[in-house]
């Protein structure tokens, strides 16, 4: 299978807390605590493990609370080439009432010094050659600036490996300008970084030269403009447990099937079943392949509205 | 000096998160994530290492997070003795807002099974009689009965260590069975063990064969009722920035005298003074030995009420 390096600048340590509701200003006893290795380049690797393939992961890590990322990269033996910064990787604590309502606090990140970001692009540089993808997710954490980050793709995109990018704001509007080979933004993204009228934002990027725009569009689904390819896939209606990593998973079977070299609507059956698949879940994966299939059979597809 | 070992069954990792204000049900934004290992035997250590102690330290940990308490253990010299179990030690959150505002929510801990009570009780046998004191402090975990917590209360007894206790509740309760040498409740603490009447409860407890009681009683002070002591004292007015650790201090420090023969004045003194300083910080520890030294002439020495 392939050999796929995934990037995540701006990690973070998932906690979850589960209480009957929250008493502001009052002691609140949690039925339960969750904490997990997150960030969106971990889960695209992790999904792409789960299809098979052999991962390296990099990017920046808070050595003071490394060991939760550490276990998690060798349990799915990933090939681990993150920078360990000084200080906490942020956490993102999720608290989860009775009702149902969420309520995020979400931490600041480890401050990023000039000497870490020589080092990643001196670790990566000799290697990117090695991968046949390279995936940059997710946002930029204090001390990664959108010009370190430009460079750093325009390197990325100058080994000849295809680029891949999920980011939102400057970071998105940054990548835009190096035309990677595929970006997956959602609606409310592309529109920030491109302006309100979709289709016509779709059609400039590919015409200067981003060979694949995936565009999540939550429950309904997903539409892919490509070479040759203008899809639209709806998703099985599912119950939601939770979101988490769905544009993710959506993103890494995507991949999978462009690597593989799969008619675009196999491919795309795939990724909005994985996807769903995620969202029936608290965490995300390919955990049932039976109801994988039964998913992949349900996926409806269709020309891009216009 | 003496060497210690302290016992804290169930410790905590204390996460501080400072925030504008609290919206529930969105997502919040954190200034400031400060995460520290934490829990009332390894305060207690703490402060008696910066008194210029040897300490060892036992418990239980959760292997998922040891990290952050394997890393205190080493940066102050600490023996560790902890015996770590399946998962995660609880966390224990704190929301800061900037109006002042607390909201608490605190975690559950790992499950502690058979095997590891008694993988405790093996390792701390042989060493307890290489100890001048063992301080046994905070709550009980999750598969800890009241009656293992006597039985291993019993046998530090029986090794002719004095036994310093700081619980409360049902756990509290049980020690007091076993009579440790010292123990320091607060006023509700007490309350809740031996009823409304304070004075009566201190007497009953002596007789019983307790030598040392302290009653800690917040910004009112300290009572030290001990072989021919009857002693109050009042700390110095302070600036709260948060009474974290302040108990802790105070029976660090009251230990420290105790062990260095000191008269019961000068022990009490520098005990309340201690204190005063853990509650000036958002940590505590004696880092200001100046600031100490105003403390300590401060306190206020009286004989206890009626």
């Amino acid at each position: 299978m392939a050999r796929i390096l995934t990037l995540t600048l701006n990690p973070a340590l998932d906690l979850t807390l589960r209480l009957a509701s929250l008493q502001p200003g009052a002691i609140n006893r949690c039925d339960e605590l969750r904490s997990h290795a997150a960030g969106k380049g971990l889960n695209v690797a992790q999904v792409l493990a789960d299809l098979g393939h052999s991962l390296s992961v990099s990017g920046f890590l808070g050595r003071a609370n490394a060991a939760p990322f550490e276990r998690l990269m060798q349990a799915r033996g990933f090939h681990d080439l993150f920078v360990r910064v000084p200080g906490e990787t942020r956490s993102n604590i999720k608290l989860a009432e009775a009702d149902g309502r969420i309520t995020d606090l979400n931490g600041p990140g480890p401050q990023v010094e000039a000497e870490h970001l020589q080092h990643l692009e001196e670790e990566l540089q000799p290697l990117l050659a090695g991968h046949d993808a390279v995936v940059v997710a997710g946002s930029l954490p204090r001390g990664v600036t959108t010009q370190w980050f430009t460079s750093l793709l325009r390197r990325i995109k100058a080994s000849g490996v295809p680029l891949v990018v999920d980011s939102s704001g400057a970071a998105l509007q940054a990548a835009l300008g190096v035309v990677p080979w595929l970006i997956k933004p959602n609606e409310e993204e592309l529109r920030e970084a491109c302006g309100s009228d979709l289709p016509a934002a779709i059609t400039r990027l590919r015409g200067q030269g981003i060979e694949h725009v995936l565009l999540s569009r939550g429950a309904d689904g997903v539409e892919w403009h490509g070479p040759g390819i203008a899809l639209r896939a709806v998703p099985p209606r599912v119950e939601v447990a939770s979101t988490v990593g769905a544009g993710d998973s959506l993103l890494a079977a995507s991949l999978h099937g462009l690597l593989q070299g799969w008619p675009a609507e196999r491919t795309l059956r795939l990724a909005t079943a994985v996807a769903a698949q995620a969202v029936t879940q608290i965490g995300f994966g390919i955990h049932d392949r039976e109801q994988l299939a039964r998913f992949e059979a349900a996926v409806q597809l269709h020309r891009p509205e216009q």
